[in-house]
């Protein structure tokens, strides 16, 4: 501990502990923001300990708070802002037992990628919780390798780039291997949107010679073809600088598998899947309203969502995040004749705990440990903010969410928090709940209800990464 | 805690706890021979706490004790038997940082498979720490069935068969289809000693032919193929029969690739591999006195060697063991002109976690949380004993090692615990030693002295593993 | 030409000659019962010629008469025995374009494969074309190897082994290997029926216990996984003594691309696949009349059917064949209930080509050169008897099938000339038929009818088969 | 044949002849400028054949003359253009056995695709003998799909880009599929240089770090990652849009591999390998003189030059070529010190076919109907005009090269006709030669002369490629 010895302020007793390797029932003691014990329960506990708050926890489990690695926040993609602040998104958050966000700064043309970062990083403040930052390069300039030097020294060590939006934030090839080389020497890492783009754009070209360029079409419009292109690429030139690389939102088993055999070779590549390519499907795009599963990649064919799945246990899929990106109805709507002008994302950063949890730990024999392993520990890890975040282990924040996992409820949207009118859950029925999420040992929500809505949240800088080593 | 609250009996103090996922500074409570807690350093402790005996750890890594999962003790194969019983063994490994092994009760032919588990389980008494036990099916009869179902009841769930060894412990693929049948359905794993036998034969064949059969042509008697190739059958009986399987002492990348690949579609496997046939080479059979290092499968070429080594920190090797058997020179020596007669096996129970140490986390970059994962929460986990082994967690048997992460020291025979006179590591400098050992709470091992020789070994019984599930 | 030189006695005018690799118009001259020469349209021919006989081809496809590499030729198993002899399964073979078998010599237990390949040969000389011989090997003694030495120098060089069938023709492990050995010294190869035994009959427990162990559920009898097991036992004994293997009837594409990459590495391994594992799916056991359709490998489902023929084109597969077995529905009716009890096979020598030609060539852009490979030329590569059978070529026997690609026709077993009362392709309309078709100058088939049944058959020897090459 | 009847003018008799699938003893009759008659020995001759010119080819082995669809004549690249011309280069390439080139019309930026090709189509006239044409699109415009259909219809089908060489022939990615779309409609064909040119750009760049940009560093500056990720790349966007593609020079067993995975999953990918890639390693650029293997792909190591070698008897590699381009010492010489301002390119038309007949056909068991296959059928088969090239069958045109297969020569750039003052292959020892070779019935070379000079090239147009169909 840091600063003066603190004093137990909290107990979480009589629950099941759940980390990302180990589980047990076992007490929380809770002081000064930070887990100071976890002890075994009958245990002796320290002097002051009576006159702590407690929570009891009998029933319930108790997981360290989630860790989302991919949010937008407020984010501008063309003529769409997407709805949220920090203070919007963190809410919805802690409400789904996430306690810590990882947002992009992402550059328009002609902005400083540092410049970007560090507006962004401002915004942190008005979270409920805490955050990190990815910062972003679209084009490579005499300037970048310094700005990107001086990033990683302030602790913002992951650099997201796209494949793909041409003219917009795609970048090169080049650039993406002249980012990957400086962020190697710096303890940073790149984290890559993976689509070739002229496969998307020819997919998209033969969906407005079908004239099934709209909303009820979007699957064809981007193959799971450009994803394996763009990831073989991309993994190779890391590979050209031994650099290490992140893969955001891999949507199909085929790029699962490439990842994992330029591991087996050496490459530290690490994989995330997203919770709805883990529990949607691309039937919705043949139903009602397809506009509210518009995102990218989008939805794929049930075969492959299962399939996707099976994956997590395992063992090859590093993280699951929820790519958050809130839009609402009348946004989604504003074009569905065209899904090149429609905006891309759903609202996920409140879902994504409870969908995996129903789906594959109730549903589907998830070890509960890999489940903290997978949406907590690892996020962590690769983020350069663990153990601080991501673990329930003595020392860590007392983010901490305790769950029902008997609970079930139903998502709708009016019930949630989230800054739109929809979720591409609506009417899910989901079994397990957060029902008490503790941030940096304050109760925030507790059977429901935000019980403390305080801007509290910092930015967490991260710790360089270590090029040389496997981060989870 | 079960039984009456316990009360704080010690406090290793101020050391860097690592468990298989966290690692971090903590202070670890310890009473009734259990883990009692973890607490961040500066935390209150419990009333009492002042009056425990305090191991100050600082500056020194506090793990869980190791878990050997493949450890023969006074094993009889063919005219030789192995040196050492419980008391010797357990008190080499408690010299290693290992404190719980998985002994083996191995059949001669005529023998019940649940006769000799019940007679090897007696001798767990002797030890002085715990261990677990594998049994063993040579051939199959009427009452196999039965005798497994009853051992799985009684703990003992894991059971070894061998693909080789011909009129002695070899089984048959019926054998070992109906072994993993039963077991799968009662909670049990086979544990499989991967070598096609036909080929094994034609290699040794073919090395008389070429009056190669001694030690110094070791390695070309037992060819990589041979385990390649059992590997892939042991594999399809489990996939026919969607049974949970063990793999002992891979020695080849390949073998690690096809267990990789099974498990990608699927099928449990999981994948032993032995800390001599990653860290030493078949050049010592071309050396002097190359019976030494006469253990099956062979040590392999130094790519191959390296080549495995690789895996350790990607994940595919689920375990490393020691395959300890313990002969000593008289044994090794009497048949070198035909390593068909000689006894096979390496003693290693106490140098397995050392020159694992040595070799990947000080001088291959491991991360030490995973070098913990390999070596004591995996092994306890697939045997079914975790976290009452393998953990550093509330709850847990206060097994504990207390490494000094920088001593360096000379591995010698004379020097060391084993019931042989030599060692295959015999001046290997190693870098990294467990100079503190508990059991269940007491100090056994101190500064390198045996300060408790007391036999107070139990068995563990085994919970049933989960077919449905990923053990780890 | 051996022998005093011939004339030209017969000149087939005007067609589209196909080989293996080539295709073009051309006049084939014929004489002393081979092909005196190839010769382009309107190109002077030799004196003589005008007094040939003149087959016009106009329009017409001639291609070299196929080769059989599967027929079981009055072949007992069990209770059972196939129900043709040479003369009426070389009757149906022309009749459907073949003019090449090769049978099998498969002892009893108790028998000596050279005495049985000697007695099955004898049998040549009653067919209406040619035939080879494979002998086979159920169990080893210490005769055997020189009987396989003895049997190759006579020009019988591929030995046939199974891998289930226990108690009858199964051979272990040490039996394959032992013979792969002695038939690799001996320019032999092995020719192997793979599907793990132990498999199988867990496989058929588990259909007796869901009281489906009829007809209808053959599938399930004989899972695809067995195949695979024993294919990778079987490439890894042949990969151990570095000997050539022919894996027959491989029914998956899971099996073809384990031969694949075990070529990729080196082994030669080639890939036999059947033409109704190419066309007829596992739908038939649904529906009338299942016991039609029960052989082995069972008929696999429709999209492994369709996989597995996507690899013709591709390379994957050396030869298809038909695994002729000609029992009639007295014998398939006799155990309906029992699959366990019934003879295993379908009639196939007469309908190969048609369906093949009909499904993959008119229907499936197969090109009519790989037809002719996989049909005649590769299988007479790998059994030693190229470019005397197999090819259209000067010098070669001058067996050829004159097509009529267009022809529309029904297969029934009515009209058709195999010794039994159905077809597995009962009613199946078929495009292209042979026509015309000749045995070493004789016009042995015209119009569909026999117009000389004279017994002309000989026993073709195979030349060794060079052990360090590739045969196709 | 069309025209008048021709009458027989030549008859190559006594020899072996070798075609792609087959090979015997067969005399072959000419006239017209094409091969009238294969006709067995001893069968009756044609009238008028007693009048022909007779070649003797006893002891000889007669093939079909080489085609090489990768030769560029008089390149420009650069400052520096290559120095042949058609007649120079078709000179050496009769010599060296091949009697079809294929040539590149490769653009200048601002130059136009058609235009190019039209002039560069122009030069065949001035061969000795004939030649195809690749087509080149370095940059798209509204005009290119135009102009790539109208070359189409006019034979010229196969269409050259470059992944690789910044600013000068590379292409980007939109282009590459935009003409493979435009080439499947209209019967033709990608033909694609991969390598990944950011990788390609940052091995120079570290290269120039090092210090280590000159000749002697050749292999470091182009690394096989480059190919690899290129090769990935390139499929990807083939497979989008279900076009052929076929990749030049590969270097690498992976590429090879990566090609062949592709095939297996439908894609219609063909494998070039270029014969210096297949006999020369990369420690040329550690002797003397390291400037005169500088080539793209450089030469790589030993065990990569030996297993690429291993696919060509395995059937993965489509084709080998040479990359002819004729260089001379002075314009090597000009700037050794820095190899990105060096040709690259190695002259080796004439050199192809002898240095692989030794090392591959004498020297490693390469059966010789491979041989023929690799050299000549499958180039012109890729390049649609087979079976007019590439076959010694009736109605192909009349270009056979006679081998001695036992002749023992040495490599001497002083005796080869190539324009240029080097020869890689300076002193090699070859066995085996061509040593009288015609071109559509007339003997322009004999015995190590040149007997006619006579220009008498033609264009041979290519036949559309089924875009459905496998080539070869
Ligand atoms: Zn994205
Ligand atoms: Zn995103
Ligand atoms: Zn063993
Ligand atoms: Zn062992
Ligand atoms: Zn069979
Ligand atoms: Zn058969
Ligand atoms: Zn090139
Ligand atoms: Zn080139």
């Amino acid at each position: 501990m840091n600063g003066s010895d603190p004093e137990i302020e909290m107990i979480v007793r009589g629950g099941t502990v759940v980390d990302a390797s180990w589980s047990g029932p076992a007490d929380v003691l809770i002081g000064g923001g930070r887990v100071l014990a976890l002890s075994a329960p009958g245990a002796p506990l320290p002097p002051g300990a009576e006159d702590a708050h407690v929570i009891d926890a009998t029933g319930r489990l108790v997981l360290p708070g989630g860790v989302d690695a991919h949010c937008h926040v407020g984010y501008t993609s063309g003529e769409y802002t997407s709805l949220d602040g920090y203070r919007e998104c963190t809410t919805a958050a802690v409400f789904g037992g996430t306690t810590t966000i990882v947002d992009f700064a992402i550059p328009q043309r002609g902005e400083r990628t540092i410049d970007v970062a560090h507006r962004q990083r401002e915004l942190a403040a008005e979270g409920l919780c805490d955050s990190a930052l990815h910062a972003s390069v679209i084009e490579w300039d005499d300037t970048t390798a310094e700005q990107l030097a001086q990033l990683c020294a302030e602790g913002i060590v992951t650099v997201k780039m796209f494949t793909t939006y041409r003219g917009e934030t795609m970048a090169d090839a080049d650039t993406i291997l002249n980012t990957m080389k400086v962020l190697r020497d710096h303890g940073g890492m790149a984290v890559v949107h993976c689509e070739e783009n002229a496969i998307i754009e020819e997919d998209q070209r033969r969906s407005v010679e079908r004239s099934e360029i709209d909303a009820a079409h979007m699957a064809a419009t981007r193959s799971e073809l450009a994803e394996l292109a763009a990831v073989s690429e991309v993994v190779a030139l890391a590979e050209s600088v031994d650099a290490p690389v992140y893969l955001v939102h891999q949507s199909t088993p085929a790029a699962v598998e490439l990842a994992a055999a330029a591991r087996r070779r050496g490459v530290r590549v690490y994989t995330e899947a997203v919770a709805h390519h883990l529990v949607l499907d691309d039937a919705r795009y043949r139903g009602e309203n397809p506009e509210r599963w518009v995102c990218c990649p989008p939805l794929r064919p049930r075969a492959t969502v299962d399939a996707l799945g099976t994956y997590l246990a395992k063992g090859e899929i590093t993280t699951v995040s929820s790519d958050h990106c809130c839009y609402d109805l009348e946004q989604k709507e504003a074009h569905v004749e065209d899904v090149r002008e429609m905006p891309n994302g759903l609202p996920g950063v409140e879902t994504r705990l409870p969908v995996l949890f129903s789906r594959y730990v109730n549903g589907g024999g998830l070890d509960l440990r890999r489940f903290v392993e997978l949406t907590a520990a690892n996020p962590a890890k690769v983020n350069g903010i663990y153990p601080r975040k991501g673990a329930l282990m003595p020392g860590s924040d007392a983010d901490i969410a305790i769950w029902d996992p008997a609970e079930v409820w139903t998502l709708e949207a009016a019930k949630l928090h989230m800054a739109t009118d929809y979720t591409p859950y609506e009417g899910h029925e989901v079994t397990g709940r957060p029902t008490t999420v503790l941030v940096r040992g304050t109760v925030v929500v507790d059977a429901g209800e935000l019980v403390d809505g305080t801007a509290r949240g910092r930015h967490v800088p991260s710790a360089p990464l270590d090029p040389a080593a496997w981060l989870v």
